[in-house]
């Protein structure tokens, strides 16, 4: 079968390799569509980051590069291992892409996406969603009845911001504020609009700042280039601030808003990766008895996440910008998110 | 009578000055002990800081320097105010001493230590406890019982450490591990060991790691110049990492041993004010899901606080490492903090 596979950074290829065996406790699923993530094309320009370089197998998978890359998947499941009774062939379900070690203090606390050792399918090894077939343990398998399979693929991203939701301890009538309307900050929103949440957004560039105005996931769309965003927050909140903001734009300035328009004893969820330390006014901090929570992945977030789809309080379609296929990876798919990533949302591989 | 008034930077003295008037609503109280805190050295070092400077009055109070300063401190009630009916003549009290507007978002939401005009007695104007008499509004007045009156002048300061113990989220049977041993570090370790948690504690200077072993408040002891103290508190821990942490030292080196010790979604509280922006690992604080909360004061903490000094859990006369007279205010008590504050903690000055 076919799959992309990383080798070394800006060597990912398309390459013939074996169907995975099917095992106990575990289904095979028929891979419909595979997202690309903003780490995946790190792992291109510079990897490997998250994927184990040679002589350093990963500590679950026992896997170093070359691995099959994709994390953000649907499909339908074609065979069921021993012992896995509650799920039929036919079903469609998507994939929360863990490997923990059940052992850790974290894991034993019930955080397993805090895992000591934890890794993710498609960049640890145990196969990925860029492939035309995958095995997966029962466990991290989600049905999800009749959603159409190409939204189903943006579940992933989706658990990840109604993570950072739980997080932030928000409730229907809260107003947040989010920094940065990249896929994840826009899927963020979806969420929070979904929860009940009026949603205030700040981004730079145009193209996204279209994008949230016509999906409808956010209630205020602000400039920073052009406007004090801080003070448009306050004004649109009759002088409080936001009760809850997100940083998901990895930039220090965006974070400074996010203080300055907080709330007292406000809750600022940092949903971005940084690869640099941060400077924060602690002043801020302690004056204003802000919290400032990191969040990370997903943790038992996939049936709520997957309910709200169901429902039709999040319509995924309008994030999918491109579909292609899967020997089309790095041209129309890695590529175009390199060069023209402020149009393009979700690109979807169909393997 | 006399009390002690801030006119300038370097420049504090021990006036004559009017007997405040009783009015409606307040109780007048005899001073018995005042304590010298952080903010009184800052004020006479580099202020006005807190305290209104001429022109600038405060919103609450309308006053502005030369005001009476001390805000830690205990008396005796010795008459009360018409509508003051739950309170006797001979009580004692100790002052949560604050002024707050009622009507901000902050207020009306029940954080009146985060009201956007707060002041406090003792900086903002309305008297001080540095003086021989004082007039507080009732809301403000917590009688103590038998506890002793010098003691008492202690619970200001011990409200500040339960009020970030209730900012944390903590619970007996947690460890926490706190940064700097100052006043407020050590009173804040009473605090959680009168609550049941484990308390570790690091600090530099010897005098400071010799007092919170003398007064038994903290289970451990660790020396930041020759040893990696993350790595002793997950060898304490099990290699699990420390539930709570409190950063009580205002120094960057000490909060990034913090993020390193706190178990993975622990809870980092910080006391400190810091005069800089601090620089922050956000890697650590988003993949370990760390919560960085600021504390500022104390909140209806004055019960509890107080009901800890009266049931015995926690002993505040070790803490008391000087009595002064009003007189030797600068010479005695400033100047003492200034030159030797690894041996001082609380310095009381009896007016
Ligand atoms: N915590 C997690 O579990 C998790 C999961 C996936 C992704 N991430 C991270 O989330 C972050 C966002 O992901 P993404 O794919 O949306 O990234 P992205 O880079 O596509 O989006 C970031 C957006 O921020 C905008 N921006 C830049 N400066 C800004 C400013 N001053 N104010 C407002 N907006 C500004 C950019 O224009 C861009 O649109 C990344 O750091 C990513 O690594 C975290
Ligand atoms: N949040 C609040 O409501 C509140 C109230 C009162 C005081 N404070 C603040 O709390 C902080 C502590 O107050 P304090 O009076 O105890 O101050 P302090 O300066 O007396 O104590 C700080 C201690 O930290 C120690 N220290 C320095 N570097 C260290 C390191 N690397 N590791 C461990 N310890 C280190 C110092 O030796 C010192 O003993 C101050 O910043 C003060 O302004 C906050």
């Amino acid at each position: 079968m076919k799959a992309a596979i990383f080798h070394a950074s800006k060597n990912i290829t398309i390459d013939d390799v074996p169907v995975p065996e099917l095992r106990a406790g575990a289904v095979a699923i028929d891979v419909a569509w595979c997202g690309i993530c903003g780490t995946d094309l790190h792992e291109y320009l510079e990897g490997p980051i998250f994927i184990s370089p040679a002589g350093h197998p990963h500590p679950l998978t026992r896997e170093t590069a070359p691995v099959t890359m994709g994390h953000e998947f649907s499909g339908t499941i074609t065979a069921l291992g021993d012992g896995v009774t509650d799920l039929a062939v036919g079903d469609n379900v998507v994939v929360e892409p863990y490997f923990v070690c059940g052992d850790c203090a974290p894991c034993q606390a019930g955080n397993y996406n805090l895992c000591t050792s934890m890794g993710f399918i498609g960049l640890a090894g145990g196969g990925g969603g860029l492939s035309e077939k995958v095995v997966v343990d029962r466990r991290w398998v989600h049905p999800i009845g009749d959603i159409p399979l190409d939204q189903a693929a943006l579940i992933e991203p989706l658990s990840v911001g109604h993570h950072a939701f739980v997080r932030s301890g928000a409730k229907a009538g809260d107003v947040a504020f989010i920094a940065g309307a990249g896929p994840i900050g826009l899927l963020l929103a979806a969420v929070l609009k979904a929860e009940g949440l009026t949603v205030i957004m700040s981004e730079l560039s145009s193209a996204r700042k279209a994008k949230a105005r016509e999906t409808g996931v956010a209630d205020h769309i602000l400039d920073p280039s052009s406007e004090d965003v801080a003070a448009r927050v306050r004004e649109i909140t009759g002088g409080v601030g936001a009760d809850v903001c997100f940083e998901c734009s990895s930039v220090n300035a965006a974070l400074d808003q996010l203080f300055d328009a907080v709330k007292p004893a406000g809750v600022i969820v940092v949903v971005s990766i940084w690869g640099h330390p941060a400077q924060i006014d602690m002043q801020r901090l302690v004056l204003k008895e802000i919290d400032l929570r990191g969040t990370i992945a997903y943790v038992r977030d996939h049936p709520a996440t997957i309910q709200l789809v169901h429902d039709g309080k999040v319509d995924l379609a309008p994030f999918i910008t491109a579909r292609i296929a899967l020997d089309d990876l790095i041209d129309k798919g890695i590529r175009t998110l390199i060069d023209h990533n402020e149009t393009a949302v979700k690109i979807l591989v169909h393997p």
